[in-house]
């Protein structure tokens, strides 16, 4: 008889456990959770570009951020704001000297994409009712293994993006 | 009867040019003239990214090398030397500090794509027979207003492409 109460309580923890479940997914899904369920959009690597840029200081990387069909029909259209379903991905590799083109060059002057860094990969998605208390941005970053960055992290994005308000809340401009 | 003569001497003269013509222009298309007949390729805007790169000193400029189907898929199956059909696409832009992006990051530390030099896009493409003379690389570049550059100018990309026969004549390397 032991067992068997054992085995009830067992139940109702476990049953208490997955009504709680589907609201806190829910929660977390509405709010600061990675999007895309956590796993990296299909194809991003294939998107166009939209620029290109540096970053001194701690991050020392070169990036480029490319953008799904969406995305590229806005900004070569100059549509702001953002339609739905844009997304922006930003790739990062750290900022190296290239020692096999220096030595053609006969000085220091190239720098290249070196490995990547934890930042290696953000993305920003336009959802203006899921995503409705960061002015319709959802922003996910990703580092060279797929792992998704947790929420803390992901909560640091939109206040550094909340003063481009102008530009729809995005800093990188078409490169023509 | 002066004019006559002039006129007749005028003739003779065009005749000799538009003679000599035929050849000088299949001279030029089988060695180092613009290749895609001075017109941009279609397309290459929104080809693939292959990686992205700062030249310091006298370019001074941020670069994104783009690449054709055939190019992207060479580089992600690690396959050289490149297939016929390989086309690159460099592109430049002036190398600028952004002043907006500073602002929030409160110091300068963000570069970014300003105006396009005179070097704003180079291509490379193979053609392992009407390139031979080069590697099976045919070299070519344009303004930003899509001007063709001369001759004498798209002589000097070989030379300095020739130190990297180990990557099939190509300096830039995928950045995954």
């Amino acid at each position: 008889m032991k067992s068997f109460t054992i085995l009830i309580l067992a139940i109702a923890v476990a049953s208490t456990i997955l009504a709680a479940l589907p609201f806190a997914l829910g929660h977390a899904e509405d709010e600061a959770t990675p999007i895309f369920g956590g796993k990296l959009p299909d194809g991003y690597r294939d998107w166009g570009l939209i620029s290109v840029a540096h970053e001194e200081g701690n991050l020392n990387d070169l990036r480029a951020i490319l953008g799904n069909d969406v995305a590229i029909k806005a900004y070569r259209e100059g549509k702001l704001p953002f339609p739905d379903g844009t997304i922006l991905a930003r790739l990062a590799w750290s900022y190296v000297p290239s020692e096999e083109n220096n030595k053609v060059f006969g000085r220091v002057q190239s720098f290249v994409a070196g490995p990547a860094p934890d930042w290696y990969l953000q993305f920003m998605v336009k959802d203006s009712k899921k995503f409705a208390a960061t002015a319709g941005w959802g922003f996910a970053q990703f580092d060279k293994d797929g792992k998704p960055a947790d929420e803390a992290k992901l909560k640091t994005c939109f206040p550094c993006h909340q003063p481009f308000q102008a530009g729809d809340f995005v800093f990188t401009r078409y490169a023509p």
